[in-house]
Protein backbone atom coordinates (compact mmCIF):
# COMPACT_ATOMS: atom_id res chain seq x y z
CA UNK A 1 0.00 0.00 0.00
CA UNK A 2 1.84 3.61 -1.70
CA UNK A 3 -0.17 6.04 0.41
CA UNK A 4 -0.84 6.33 4.35
CA UNK A 5 -2.80 4.13 5.64
CA UNK A 6 -6.22 5.56 6.96
CA UNK A 7 -8.45 3.83 9.69
CA UNK A 8 -12.38 2.85 8.22
CA UNK A 9 -15.03 2.58 11.56
CA UNK A 10 -17.75 0.63 10.05
CA UNK A 11 -21.33 0.30 12.17
CA UNK A 12 -23.29 -2.66 10.92
CA UNK A 13 -26.48 -4.29 11.28
CA UNK A 14 -27.10 -8.19 10.25
CA UNK A 15 -29.44 -10.69 10.62
CA UNK A 16 -27.14 -13.42 11.71
CA UNK A 17 -29.55 -16.12 11.02
CA UNK A 18 -27.93 -17.48 8.01
CA UNK A 19 -24.44 -17.01 8.67
CA UNK A 20 -21.79 -19.25 10.90
CA UNK A 21 -20.73 -16.16 13.09
CA UNK A 22 -18.56 -13.24 12.03
CA UNK A 23 -15.01 -14.57 12.16
CA UNK A 24 -13.76 -16.22 8.69
CA UNK A 25 -13.75 -19.88 8.43
CA UNK A 26 -13.48 -22.76 5.73
CA UNK A 27 -16.48 -24.23 4.35
CA UNK A 28 -19.13 -21.64 5.87
CA UNK A 29 -20.62 -18.60 5.39
CA UNK A 30 -20.48 -16.07 7.75
CA UNK A 31 -20.45 -12.28 8.10
CA UNK A 32 -16.73 -11.13 7.96
CA UNK A 33 -15.92 -12.58 4.94
CA UNK A 34 -18.88 -10.97 2.94
CA UNK A 35 -17.86 -7.74 4.65
CA UNK A 36 -14.33 -8.95 2.78
CA UNK A 37 -15.62 -9.66 -0.42
CA UNK A 38 -17.75 -6.48 -0.39
CA UNK A 39 -14.47 -4.49 0.06
CA UNK A 40 -12.47 -6.27 -2.76
CA UNK A 41 -15.28 -6.36 -5.08
CA UNK A 42 -14.95 -2.60 -4.72
CA UNK A 43 -11.24 -3.03 -5.25
CA UNK A 44 -10.28 -1.26 -2.05
CA UNK A 45 -7.39 -2.50 -0.43
CA UNK A 46 -7.71 -3.11 3.68
CA UNK A 47 -5.66 -4.73 6.11
CA UNK A 48 -6.39 -5.35 9.82
CA UNK A 49 -10.00 -5.58 9.74
CA UNK A 50 -11.41 -5.98 13.53
CA UNK A 51 -14.64 -6.61 15.10
CA UNK A 52 -15.46 -5.81 18.54
CA UNK A 53 -15.95 -9.16 19.43
CA UNK A 54 -16.83 -12.58 17.25
CA UNK A 55 -21.05 -13.29 17.68
CA UNK A 56 -21.66 -16.87 16.99
CA UNK A 57 -23.56 -18.44 14.59
CA UNK A 58 -27.19 -17.54 14.58
CA UNK A 59 -26.57 -14.44 16.73
CA UNK A 60 -27.85 -11.37 15.65
CA UNK A 61 -26.17 -7.45 15.44
CA UNK A 62 -28.35 -4.27 15.14
CA UNK A 63 -25.10 -2.42 15.67
CA UNK A 64 -21.77 -4.25 15.31
CA UNK A 65 -18.57 -2.33 14.72
CA UNK A 66 -15.54 -3.08 12.86
CA UNK A 67 -12.57 -0.93 11.53
CA UNK A 68 -9.92 -1.74 9.17
CA UNK A 69 -6.72 0.13 7.53
CA UNK A 70 -6.63 1.24 3.85
CA UNK A 71 -5.05 3.64 1.31
CA UNK A 72 -7.98 3.86 -0.74
CA UNK A 73 -9.29 7.53 -1.23
CA UNK A 74 -12.90 7.37 -0.31
CA UNK A 75 -14.45 9.72 1.67
CA UNK A 76 -14.90 8.21 5.41
CA UNK A 77 -18.39 8.82 5.42
CA UNK A 78 -18.73 7.32 1.17
CA UNK A 79 -18.01 3.72 2.77
CA UNK A 80 -21.28 3.26 3.66
CA UNK A 81 -22.93 3.19 0.10
CA UNK A 82 -19.94 1.53 -1.47
CA UNK A 83 -20.40 -1.65 0.58
CA UNK A 84 -23.74 -1.75 0.97
CA UNK A 85 -23.76 -1.58 -2.78
CA UNK A 86 -21.98 -5.32 -2.52
CA UNK A 87 -23.24 -6.64 1.22
CA UNK A 88 -25.95 -8.88 0.76
CA UNK A 89 -29.81 -7.99 1.82
CA UNK A 90 -29.00 -9.03 5.41
CA UNK A 91 -26.05 -7.22 6.00
CA UNK A 92 -26.19 -3.67 6.07
CA UNK A 93 -23.46 -1.07 6.96
CA UNK A 94 -25.12 1.58 8.71
CA UNK A 95 -22.72 4.47 9.06
CA UNK A 96 -19.13 4.74 8.08
CA UNK A 97 -16.09 7.53 8.73
CA UNK A 98 -12.33 7.85 9.40
CA UNK A 99 -11.24 7.57 12.56
CA UNK A 100 -8.04 8.22 14.06
CA UNK A 101 -5.12 5.86 14.00
CA UNK A 102 -5.42 4.51 18.01
CA UNK A 103 -9.25 3.58 17.47
CA UNK A 104 -9.53 -0.46 17.32
CA UNK A 105 -12.76 -2.12 17.06
CA UNK A 106 -12.03 -4.44 19.64
CA UNK A 107 -9.63 -3.09 22.12
CA UNK A 108 -11.04 0.47 22.18
CA UNK A 109 -14.46 -0.97 23.34
CA UNK A 110 -15.52 0.16 27.02
CA UNK A 111 -18.73 -1.35 27.28
CA UNK A 112 -21.14 -3.41 25.01
CA UNK A 113 -24.64 -3.81 25.59
CA UNK A 114 -26.41 -7.10 24.58
CA UNK A 115 -30.72 -7.95 24.45
CA UNK A 116 -31.36 -11.55 24.52
CA UNK A 117 -35.11 -12.31 23.74
CA UNK A 118 -37.86 -15.81 25.76
CA UNK A 119 -40.50 -16.15 23.56
CA UNK A 120 -42.99 -17.02 26.76
CA UNK A 121 -46.45 -17.55 24.49
CA UNK A 122 -48.34 -20.89 25.16
CA UNK A 123 -48.25 -20.75 21.89
CA UNK A 124 -44.73 -19.55 20.48
CA UNK A 125 -44.77 -17.13 17.75
CA UNK A 126 -44.01 -18.78 14.19
CA UNK A 127 -42.51 -15.32 12.98
CA UNK A 128 -39.62 -15.85 16.19
CA UNK A 129 -37.74 -19.22 15.69
CA UNK A 130 -34.95 -17.17 14.55
CA UNK A 131 -35.34 -14.24 16.96
CA UNK A 132 -36.27 -16.10 19.97
CA UNK A 133 -35.48 -18.77 22.22
CA UNK A 134 -38.96 -20.45 22.58
CA UNK A 135 -39.87 -21.46 26.37
CA UNK A 136 -43.53 -21.77 27.10
CA UNK A 137 -43.11 -22.12 30.42
CA UNK A 138 -44.21 -20.16 33.43
CA UNK A 139 -41.49 -18.08 34.92
CA UNK A 140 -42.02 -16.02 38.35
CA UNK A 141 -41.53 -12.37 37.32
CA UNK A 142 -40.55 -11.60 40.81
CA UNK A 143 -37.27 -14.43 40.44
CA UNK A 144 -36.52 -12.47 37.50
CA UNK A 145 -36.15 -9.21 39.01
CA UNK A 146 -33.64 -11.17 41.53
CA UNK A 147 -31.74 -12.79 39.50
CA UNK A 148 -31.33 -10.16 37.22
CA UNK A 149 -29.74 -8.27 39.66
CA UNK A 150 -27.95 -10.59 41.77
CA UNK A 151 -25.94 -11.60 38.87
CA UNK A 152 -25.20 -7.83 37.91
CA UNK A 153 -22.17 -6.35 39.39
CA UNK A 154 -18.54 -6.67 39.39
CA UNK A 155 -17.60 -10.85 39.77
CA UNK A 156 -15.53 -13.32 38.86
CA UNK A 157 -18.02 -14.32 35.89
CA UNK A 158 -15.64 -17.84 35.59
CA UNK A 159 -18.72 -19.82 35.92
CA UNK A 160 -20.54 -18.10 33.03
CA UNK A 161 -18.70 -18.76 29.93
CA UNK A 162 -17.89 -21.55 27.47
CA UNK A 163 -14.11 -23.07 26.31
CA UNK A 164 -12.53 -21.97 23.61
CA UNK A 165 -11.07 -18.51 24.54
CA UNK A 166 -8.19 -17.10 26.72
CA UNK A 167 -8.95 -14.35 28.35
CA UNK A 168 -6.05 -12.83 31.36
CA UNK A 169 -8.84 -12.56 33.67
CA UNK A 170 -12.43 -13.49 33.62
CA UNK A 171 -13.29 -10.70 36.03
CA UNK A 172 -16.38 -8.62 34.25
CA UNK A 173 -18.73 -5.89 35.52
CA UNK A 174 -22.18 -5.99 34.61
CA UNK A 175 -23.68 -2.50 34.75
CA UNK A 176 -27.03 -3.68 33.83
CA UNK A 177 -29.34 -6.61 33.50
CA UNK A 178 -32.79 -5.34 33.13
CA UNK A 179 -36.26 -7.49 32.41
CA UNK A 180 -38.72 -6.15 30.20
CA UNK A 181 -42.09 -7.88 29.77
CA UNK A 182 -44.02 -7.21 26.23
CA UNK A 183 -46.44 -9.12 24.63
CA UNK A 184 -45.54 -12.44 26.64
CA UNK A 185 -42.41 -12.02 25.37
CA UNK A 186 -39.18 -11.46 27.99
CA UNK A 187 -36.44 -9.18 26.63
CA UNK A 188 -33.29 -9.04 28.94
CA UNK A 189 -31.30 -6.13 28.32
CA UNK A 190 -27.38 -6.26 28.86
CA UNK A 191 -24.99 -3.75 29.44
CA UNK A 192 -21.31 -3.97 30.81
CA UNK A 193 -17.63 -3.26 30.30
CA UNK A 194 -17.67 -6.75 28.68
CA UNK A 195 -18.31 -10.25 28.39
CA UNK A 196 -16.87 -13.37 28.15
CA UNK A 197 -17.39 -16.08 25.64
CA UNK A 198 -21.16 -16.78 25.80
CA UNK A 199 -21.56 -14.92 28.42
CA UNK A 200 -24.84 -13.43 28.13
CA UNK A 201 -26.14 -16.66 26.86
CA UNK A 202 -25.09 -18.32 29.64
CA UNK A 203 -26.81 -15.53 32.19
CA UNK A 204 -29.97 -15.87 30.54
CA UNK A 205 -30.19 -19.50 31.26
CA UNK A 206 -29.86 -19.01 34.55
CA UNK A 207 -31.97 -16.74 35.08
CA UNK A 208 -35.06 -18.34 33.04
CA UNK A 209 -33.93 -21.50 34.87
CA UNK A 210 -33.98 -19.48 38.64
CA UNK A 211 -37.36 -18.20 37.44
CA UNK A 212 -38.83 -21.36 36.10
CA UNK A 213 -37.91 -23.07 39.81
CA UNK A 214 -34.92 -25.29 38.22
CA UNK A 215 -32.16 -23.46 40.00
CA UNK A 216 -32.55 -22.87 43.74
CA UNK A 217 -31.74 -19.91 45.81
CA UNK A 218 -29.01 -22.16 47.53
CA UNK A 219 -27.24 -22.83 44.12
CA UNK A 220 -27.91 -19.64 42.79
CA UNK A 221 -26.14 -18.10 46.17
CA UNK A 222 -23.07 -20.25 45.24
CA UNK A 223 -22.40 -18.69 41.59
CA UNK A 224 -19.63 -16.19 42.03
CA UNK A 225 -18.39 -18.15 44.81
CA UNK A 226 -17.44 -21.83 44.06
CA UNK A 227 -15.51 -22.33 40.81
CA UNK A 228 -17.81 -25.13 38.63
CA UNK A 229 -19.54 -24.34 35.54
CA UNK A 230 -22.63 -26.18 36.72
CA UNK A 231 -23.48 -23.82 39.33
CA UNK A 232 -25.06 -21.34 36.63
CA UNK A 233 -27.50 -22.63 33.91
CA UNK A 234 -27.24 -23.66 30.18
CA UNK A 235 -26.35 -21.37 27.70
CA UNK A 236 -29.21 -20.29 26.05
CA UNK A 237 -29.81 -20.73 21.86
CA UNK A 238 -27.92 -18.48 19.94
CA UNK A 239 -30.96 -16.67 17.86
CA UNK A 240 -32.17 -14.73 20.96
CA UNK A 241 -29.37 -13.07 21.00
CA UNK A 242 -28.86 -9.55 19.69
CA UNK A 243 -25.61 -7.06 20.08
CA UNK A 244 -27.25 -3.47 20.35
CA UNK A 245 -24.16 -1.39 20.36
CA UNK A 246 -20.42 -0.84 21.52
CA UNK A 247 -19.27 1.63 23.62
CA UNK A 248 -16.04 3.43 23.10
CA UNK A 249 -17.14 6.50 25.10
CA UNK A 250 -17.87 6.93 28.69
CA UNK A 251 -20.41 9.06 27.52
CA UNK A 252 -22.14 6.71 25.35
CA UNK A 253 -22.05 4.29 27.81
CA UNK A 254 -23.64 6.30 30.46
CA UNK A 255 -26.64 7.56 27.91
CA UNK A 256 -27.67 4.03 26.76
CA UNK A 257 -27.35 2.80 31.16
CA UNK A 258 -29.55 6.07 31.46
CA UNK A 259 -32.14 5.30 28.25
CA UNK A 260 -32.54 1.39 29.51
CA UNK A 261 -33.20 1.79 32.82
CA UNK A 262 -35.79 4.60 32.10
CA UNK A 263 -37.15 2.78 29.10
CA UNK A 264 -40.92 2.18 29.27
CA UNK A 265 -41.71 -0.43 26.49
CA UNK B 1 -65.37 -43.09 8.11
CA UNK B 2 -67.89 -44.87 10.12
CA UNK B 3 -69.16 -42.15 12.71
CA UNK B 4 -71.04 -38.57 11.80
CA UNK B 5 -68.31 -36.52 10.59
CA UNK B 6 -67.95 -33.22 12.79
CA UNK B 7 -66.72 -29.68 10.88
CA UNK B 8 -63.62 -28.49 12.62
CA UNK B 9 -62.60 -24.82 12.15
CA UNK B 10 -58.77 -23.88 13.39
CA UNK B 11 -57.13 -20.80 13.06
CA UNK B 12 -53.56 -20.66 11.99
CA UNK B 13 -50.44 -18.40 11.95
CA UNK B 14 -47.34 -19.23 9.74
CA UNK B 15 -44.60 -17.43 8.28
CA UNK B 16 -44.42 -18.35 4.54
CA UNK B 17 -40.76 -17.13 3.59
CA UNK B 18 -39.92 -21.10 3.44
CA UNK B 19 -42.86 -22.61 1.86
CA UNK B 20 -44.25 -22.40 -1.91
CA UNK B 21 -47.96 -20.69 -0.58
CA UNK B 22 -50.72 -22.27 0.66
CA UNK B 23 -51.91 -24.70 -1.67
CA UNK B 24 -50.38 -28.95 -2.22
CA UNK B 25 -48.13 -29.08 -5.38
CA UNK B 26 -45.88 -31.47 -6.45
CA UNK B 27 -42.44 -30.98 -5.54
CA UNK B 28 -42.75 -28.08 -3.48
CA UNK B 29 -42.94 -27.56 0.33
CA UNK B 30 -46.31 -25.87 1.21
CA UNK B 31 -48.46 -24.68 4.53
CA UNK B 32 -51.00 -27.23 3.54
CA UNK B 33 -49.11 -29.86 3.18
CA UNK B 34 -47.71 -29.78 6.71
CA UNK B 35 -51.43 -29.75 8.44
CA UNK B 36 -52.05 -32.51 6.08
CA UNK B 37 -49.12 -34.57 7.42
CA UNK B 38 -49.86 -33.06 11.21
CA UNK B 39 -53.35 -34.47 11.01
CA UNK B 40 -52.35 -37.61 9.68
CA UNK B 41 -49.25 -38.33 12.34
CA UNK B 42 -52.18 -37.58 14.71
CA UNK B 43 -54.19 -40.89 13.08
CA UNK B 44 -56.83 -38.42 12.26
CA UNK B 45 -59.17 -38.62 9.33
CA UNK B 46 -60.08 -36.12 7.38
CA UNK B 47 -61.85 -34.77 4.00
CA UNK B 48 -62.78 -31.83 2.25
CA UNK B 49 -59.96 -29.51 4.05
CA UNK B 50 -60.24 -25.71 3.08
CA UNK B 51 -58.80 -22.52 3.57
CA UNK B 52 -60.45 -19.01 3.23
CA UNK B 53 -58.24 -18.49 0.63
CA UNK B 54 -54.78 -19.71 -1.29
CA UNK B 55 -51.76 -17.49 -0.37
CA UNK B 56 -48.77 -17.27 -2.90
CA UNK B 57 -45.30 -18.06 -1.98
CA UNK B 58 -43.50 -15.82 0.63
CA UNK B 59 -46.66 -14.95 2.14
CA UNK B 60 -47.39 -14.72 5.72
CA UNK B 61 -50.85 -15.37 7.26
CA UNK B 62 -51.04 -13.87 11.12
CA UNK B 63 -54.57 -15.76 10.91
CA UNK B 64 -55.95 -17.72 8.08
CA UNK B 65 -58.79 -20.00 8.63
CA UNK B 66 -59.55 -23.41 7.61
CA UNK B 67 -61.95 -26.09 8.05
CA UNK B 68 -62.12 -30.10 7.67
CA UNK B 69 -64.67 -32.41 7.96
CA UNK B 70 -63.82 -35.42 10.55
CA UNK B 71 -64.81 -38.67 12.29
CA UNK B 72 -62.49 -38.13 15.11
CA UNK B 73 -64.05 -38.14 18.53
CA UNK B 74 -60.83 -35.27 19.46
CA UNK B 75 -62.92 -32.48 21.32
CA UNK B 76 -62.96 -29.60 19.13
CA UNK B 77 -60.81 -27.41 21.52
CA UNK B 78 -58.14 -29.91 21.66
CA UNK B 79 -56.99 -29.78 17.96
CA UNK B 80 -54.93 -26.96 18.49
CA UNK B 81 -52.63 -28.77 20.81
CA UNK B 82 -52.83 -31.83 18.73
CA UNK B 83 -51.49 -30.09 15.16
CA UNK B 84 -48.99 -27.72 17.03
CA UNK B 85 -47.73 -31.16 18.54
CA UNK B 86 -46.61 -32.00 15.06
CA UNK B 87 -46.83 -28.87 12.90
CA UNK B 88 -43.07 -27.31 12.28
CA UNK B 89 -42.40 -24.43 14.51
CA UNK B 90 -43.23 -21.86 11.31
CA UNK B 91 -46.55 -22.98 11.52
CA UNK B 92 -48.83 -22.77 14.52
CA UNK B 93 -52.47 -23.15 15.17
CA UNK B 94 -53.91 -20.40 17.56
CA UNK B 95 -57.37 -21.77 17.76
CA UNK B 96 -59.08 -24.77 17.47
CA UNK B 97 -63.27 -25.42 17.74
CA UNK B 98 -66.07 -27.16 16.11
CA UNK B 99 -68.20 -25.38 14.11
CA UNK B 100 -71.80 -25.73 12.39
CA UNK B 101 -71.67 -27.89 9.41
CA UNK B 102 -72.81 -25.35 7.12
CA UNK B 103 -69.69 -23.36 7.92
CA UNK B 104 -66.65 -23.16 5.40
CA UNK B 105 -63.43 -21.29 5.60
CA UNK B 106 -63.81 -20.10 2.18
CA UNK B 107 -67.60 -19.52 1.02
CA UNK B 108 -68.62 -19.00 4.73
CA UNK B 109 -65.77 -15.62 4.79
CA UNK B 110 -67.65 -12.27 4.46
CA UNK B 111 -64.50 -10.63 4.32
CA UNK B 112 -60.75 -10.34 5.01
CA UNK B 113 -57.61 -7.88 6.19
CA UNK B 114 -54.59 -7.63 5.12
CA UNK B 115 -51.09 -5.51 5.41
CA UNK B 116 -48.51 -5.03 3.07
CA UNK B 117 -45.30 -3.40 4.62
CA UNK B 118 -42.96 -1.31 2.67
CA UNK B 119 -39.26 -0.78 3.75
CA UNK B 120 -38.58 2.66 3.29
CA UNK B 121 -35.50 3.27 5.05
CA UNK B 122 -32.75 4.82 2.68
CA UNK B 123 -30.08 1.93 4.43
CA UNK B 124 -33.12 -0.90 4.38
CA UNK B 125 -33.46 -3.18 7.63
CA UNK B 126 -31.21 -6.42 7.67
CA UNK B 127 -34.52 -8.16 9.52
CA UNK B 128 -36.96 -7.23 6.98
CA UNK B 129 -35.85 -8.71 4.00
CA UNK B 130 -38.42 -11.67 3.83
CA UNK B 131 -41.22 -9.65 5.94
CA UNK B 132 -41.31 -6.16 4.13
CA UNK B 133 -40.86 -4.50 0.37
CA UNK B 134 -37.44 -2.86 -0.17
CA UNK B 135 -38.16 0.02 -1.34
CA UNK B 136 -35.66 3.27 -0.58
CA UNK B 137 -37.42 5.93 -2.74
CA UNK B 138 -38.97 9.27 -1.78
CA UNK B 139 -42.85 8.65 -2.06
CA UNK B 140 -45.32 11.39 -1.38
CA UNK B 141 -47.71 10.91 1.72
CA UNK B 142 -50.60 12.87 0.47
CA UNK B 143 -50.22 10.78 -2.56
CA UNK B 144 -50.07 7.92 -0.67
CA UNK B 145 -53.34 9.28 1.32
CA UNK B 146 -55.09 10.06 -1.94
CA UNK B 147 -54.39 7.17 -4.06
CA UNK B 148 -55.61 4.92 -1.18
CA UNK B 149 -59.10 6.64 -0.89
CA UNK B 150 -59.53 6.62 -4.73
CA UNK B 151 -58.54 2.83 -5.12
CA UNK B 152 -61.20 2.05 -1.75
CA UNK B 153 -65.06 1.53 -2.38
CA UNK B 154 -67.16 -0.60 -4.67
CA UNK B 155 -65.24 -1.04 -8.16
CA UNK B 156 -64.99 -3.26 -10.81
CA UNK B 157 -61.10 -4.58 -10.32
CA UNK B 158 -60.48 -5.96 -13.48
CA UNK B 159 -57.32 -4.19 -13.59
CA UNK B 160 -55.96 -5.29 -10.19
CA UNK B 161 -56.01 -8.82 -10.39
CA UNK B 162 -53.37 -11.08 -11.84
CA UNK B 163 -53.97 -14.14 -14.44
CA UNK B 164 -54.88 -17.76 -13.47
CA UNK B 165 -57.73 -17.41 -10.81
CA UNK B 166 -61.39 -17.85 -12.94
CA UNK B 167 -63.93 -15.72 -11.13
CA UNK B 168 -67.89 -14.90 -11.76
CA UNK B 169 -67.52 -11.03 -11.12
CA UNK B 170 -64.25 -9.20 -10.53
CA UNK B 171 -66.62 -6.33 -8.88
CA UNK B 172 -65.38 -5.92 -5.30
CA UNK B 173 -66.26 -3.31 -2.25
CA UNK B 174 -62.70 -2.72 -0.55
CA UNK B 175 -63.98 -0.76 2.89
CA UNK B 176 -60.94 0.38 3.74
CA UNK B 177 -57.25 0.96 2.66
CA UNK B 178 -55.34 2.90 5.70
CA UNK B 179 -51.77 4.16 5.05
CA UNK B 180 -49.80 4.20 8.37
CA UNK B 181 -46.47 5.41 8.65
CA UNK B 182 -43.80 4.20 11.63
CA UNK B 183 -40.06 4.12 11.62
CA UNK B 184 -39.89 4.76 7.84
CA UNK B 185 -42.37 1.62 7.23
CA UNK B 186 -45.10 2.50 5.46
CA UNK B 187 -47.97 0.10 6.66
CA UNK B 188 -51.04 -0.66 4.35
CA UNK B 189 -54.35 -1.66 6.00
CA UNK B 190 -56.71 -3.12 3.38
CA UNK B 191 -60.23 -4.51 4.68
CA UNK B 192 -62.80 -5.56 1.88
CA UNK B 193 -65.48 -8.10 1.26
CA UNK B 194 -62.81 -10.18 -0.87
CA UNK B 195 -59.94 -10.03 -3.23
CA UNK B 196 -58.66 -11.11 -6.58
CA UNK B 197 -55.84 -12.78 -7.17
CA UNK B 198 -53.02 -10.66 -6.50
CA UNK B 199 -55.35 -7.59 -5.80
CA UNK B 200 -53.44 -6.23 -2.80
CA UNK B 201 -50.24 -6.97 -4.19
CA UNK B 202 -51.21 -4.91 -7.47
CA UNK B 203 -52.98 -2.34 -5.28
CA UNK B 204 -49.85 -1.74 -3.01
CA UNK B 205 -47.66 -1.12 -6.54
CA UNK B 206 -50.58 1.28 -7.76
CA UNK B 207 -50.37 3.12 -4.58
CA UNK B 208 -46.39 3.36 -3.99
CA UNK B 209 -45.88 4.10 -7.95
CA UNK B 210 -47.96 6.60 -7.79
CA UNK B 211 -46.92 8.01 -4.98
CA UNK B 212 -43.36 7.66 -6.27
CA UNK B 213 -44.52 9.47 -9.27
CA UNK B 214 -44.13 7.18 -11.67
CA UNK B 215 -48.33 6.99 -12.29
CA UNK B 216 -49.66 10.19 -13.27
CA UNK B 217 -53.34 11.19 -12.40
CA UNK B 218 -54.34 10.66 -15.97
CA UNK B 219 -53.59 7.08 -15.38
CA UNK B 220 -54.59 6.59 -12.29
CA UNK B 221 -58.57 8.16 -13.02
CA UNK B 222 -58.17 5.86 -15.78
CA UNK B 223 -57.80 2.63 -13.86
CA UNK B 224 -61.57 1.53 -13.22
CA UNK B 225 -63.14 2.77 -16.40
CA UNK B 226 -60.91 1.48 -18.95
CA UNK B 227 -59.72 -2.52 -18.93
CA UNK B 228 -55.95 -2.90 -19.00
CA UNK B 229 -54.05 -3.96 -17.07
CA UNK B 230 -51.82 -2.10 -17.33
CA UNK B 231 -52.59 1.11 -16.53
CA UNK B 232 -52.44 -0.50 -12.84
CA UNK B 233 -49.06 -0.56 -11.01
CA UNK B 234 -47.13 -3.41 -10.71
CA UNK B 235 -47.27 -6.67 -8.26
CA UNK B 236 -46.26 -5.39 -5.21
CA UNK B 237 -43.76 -8.37 -4.26
CA UNK B 238 -45.24 -11.51 -1.72
CA UNK B 239 -42.79 -11.22 1.11
CA UNK B 240 -44.91 -7.99 2.07
CA UNK B 241 -48.02 -9.53 2.29
CA UNK B 242 -49.59 -10.56 5.44
CA UNK B 243 -53.16 -12.40 5.83
CA UNK B 244 -53.90 -10.42 9.11
CA UNK B 245 -57.71 -12.26 9.71
CA UNK B 246 -60.76 -13.53 7.59
CA UNK B 247 -64.56 -12.51 8.74
CA UNK B 248 -66.97 -14.59 9.20
CA UNK B 249 -69.92 -11.97 10.78
CA UNK B 250 -71.04 -8.59 9.95
CA UNK B 251 -70.15 -7.69 13.82
CA UNK B 252 -65.97 -8.99 13.59
CA UNK B 253 -65.98 -6.92 10.66
CA UNK B 254 -67.52 -3.71 11.75
CA UNK B 255 -65.19 -4.01 14.58
CA UNK B 256 -61.84 -4.45 12.81
CA UNK B 257 -62.85 -1.54 10.48
CA UNK B 258 -63.07 0.60 13.64
CA UNK B 259 -60.30 -0.69 15.15
CA UNK B 260 -57.46 0.14 11.72
CA UNK B 261 -59.57 3.12 11.33
CA UNK B 262 -59.03 4.68 14.73
CA UNK B 263 -55.89 2.82 15.41
CA UNK B 264 -52.60 4.80 16.78
CA UNK B 265 -49.79 3.01 15.52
Amino acid sequence: MSRELRNIRIDLSYDGANYAGWQIQKNANTVEEEVRKALKANNIDFERLAASGRTDAGVHALNQTVNFLTNSAIPGERFVYVLNSKLPDDIKALSSREVEKSFHARYSAIGKYYCYYVDLNKISNPFGIKYSWKYPYKLDPEKIENASKFLSGKHDYRNFRSSGSSVKTTEREVYLIKPEFKDHYLKLNFIGNGFLYNMVRILTGTIVQYAAGQIDQERLEKVFTEENRKLAGPTAPPQGLFLEKVFYSEKELENAIIQVKSNIN
